[in-house]
C-alpha cells in the first residue's frame, strides 16, 4: 500500500492523541486514504486466564486500524458496527500486523475489511467495520 | 442474576489468572452458569483519539464477559465470531456495567447476549457472540 | 407481548406491500412499538443443497421482523449491518416464530435483537441488526 | 477467478439440488476451492415493503455463495455466523454479482469475505460468513 501523504498526517495526528493504541504499541507502517496498515507486539499484560491474548486485545488492534483508515479523509467517522472472527490464538511475543482496505464508501456509510496476521503470515483475526461518516472535520488534518 | 457456587469459583479463579481483564479493572458482581454481570470504570488510558472511549475497550470488556459465561460450567470455550454496536459514546469516568446472558448451548455451540450500559442506565454497547465449546476442562474448577 | 394499535397498523400495512415477506409466509401475531412476533412455516422451495433449510430463508425471515420493528414508529429505518448464528438447523415443516425486540433506540440509530426458534421451542437463530432511522414517514401510518 | 474442475462439479451439483438457490435465479459464473462468482437477478416478488429489495435477498444469494465456496473442497460445512452490511439500496431489475473468497482456512474453521455488487459495478452488499468444517464428506464429489 502507498502512502498517502495527507493520510500519513491524519493518522500521525489520530495516534499521537489516542491513549489507548498506545498503550497497545500501536506502530503505523503506512496509511492512504481508506486504509492502512498497522503494527504491535503482544505483551503479557494482554494475556487472558488461558495464557493466549485476550480476545478484546487483538478486536482492538483491529479497531485502530478501523478508526485510523475511515478517518484518514479528514472527516470524523464513529464506528457503528463491528464483528470479529479468530480462526488462530495469538499468543505471548506475538508480532501483528493489521491490513485495512476499504471496502465501499458512500456520503454516509463506510465499510471496511481488516485482516490480522502474525509473524508467520498466519491469519489470527478477520475484521469487517461499518462506520457512519459525521460532517465534522478532524481538527488536525 | 441469582449467583451459583460453582460458576462463582470459576469465574473468580478466571478472572485472577486474566490479566487484560485485571488492566480493564473489572470487578464480578455476579456469575452463573451460562451468564454474568461485570463492572469496570473508564480511565483516560482508555481513550481514543477523540476523547472518547476506544472502542476496542468496551468490546473487551464485553468479550471478558463472553468469556466467563461460556466458561462457567468448566469446560474450556472459545470465541469464534463476535460483534458488537455502540449506540451511545463512552467517557471517561464512565461506570460501565456488562450483563451476559445465555441465549443457546449446545454440545459444541453457545450463542451469548451481553448489553453494556453506563452509570445513566444508557445502553452504550450490544454484544452478540458465539463459542465453541471443546472438550477440555478448565483446571481450576 | 402486547399490541399497539398504531404499530399494528404500520405492520400490516408493511406486510400487505411486502412481496417478499408474502412469499415466505410471514404471519404477524403481535406488533409492537420496537417489536413484534411473527411465524412462518418451512415449505420445500426453501431448502438447500442439504435439505435443510438454507439460511437465507431464516435470516430473512428475523430481517423482515427487523423491519416491522424498527419502522413501527412510522419513521422509515433501513438495515444498516445484521449478523446471525445458526445453532440448530431448521426443517422441512418447522413452524419458525421470530420475536424482536428493540434493545437501544437512539434519533438516528436503532438495535434490535431477534430470536428465532422452532416448533419444539429450540433456539435456530439469533439475530443482531442495526439500523440508520431516516427522517422520512412511512407512508401508511 | 480461475474455475477448478473438481470445485466446478461441486457446486453444480449444489445448485442442482438447491431449492431456493434456484427460486433465487442463481447462475455460477466460476467456482474454484474456496471461492466462487454467482449471478441474479432481481425480480418484483423480491422487494419489500419500500420497494426495494427485501434484505433477506441479498443475504441469502451472499449465503448461497459460502454454501458454495465453503463445500467447494467435497467436506460437509455449516455457517455458525455471518454478518452483512447494506452499503447501497437494490433495486428490481438489477443484475447481482456475488465473488466469495477465502480468508482464512483451518481444520474445523473457514472465514470467507464476499463482496455483492450490481451492474453499475456498486457494492451492495458487504459480507462475512465463519463456517463450521464437519468430517462428512458431500455425496456429489
Amino acid at each position: 500500500m502507498k502512502t498517502s501523504k495527507p493520510a500519513k498526517d491524519v493518522v500521525a495526528n489520530m495516534l499521537a492523541k489516542d491513549n489507548f493504541s498506545q498503550w497497545l504499541g500501536v506502530e503505523v507502517l503506512a496509511a492512504n486514504l481508506g486504509g492502512c496498515t498497522i503494527q504491535m507486539t503482544i505483551r503479557k499484560e494482554m494475556l487472558n486466564a488461558f495464557g493466549t491474548v485476550h480476545g478484546g486485545v487483538t478486536f482492538a488492534f483491529a479497531d485502530s486500524a478501523l478508526a485510523f483508515s475511515s478517518n484518514s479523509y479528514g472527516r470524523i467517522s464513529v464506528a457503528l458496527e463491528v464483528s470479529m472472527s479468530y480462526p488462530v490464538a495469538v499468543r505471548l511475543g506475538d508480532k501483528l500486523t493489521a491490513v485495512a482496505e476499504e471496502v465501499s464508501l458512500t456520503n454516509k456509510i463506510g465499510v471496511y475489511f481488516i485482516t490480522v496476521k502474525n509473524q508467520e503470515n498466519q491469519i489470527v483475526g478477520v475484521f469487517k467495520g461499518t462506520v457512519y461518516r459525521t460532517n465534522k472535520a478532524l481538527k488536525y488534518t
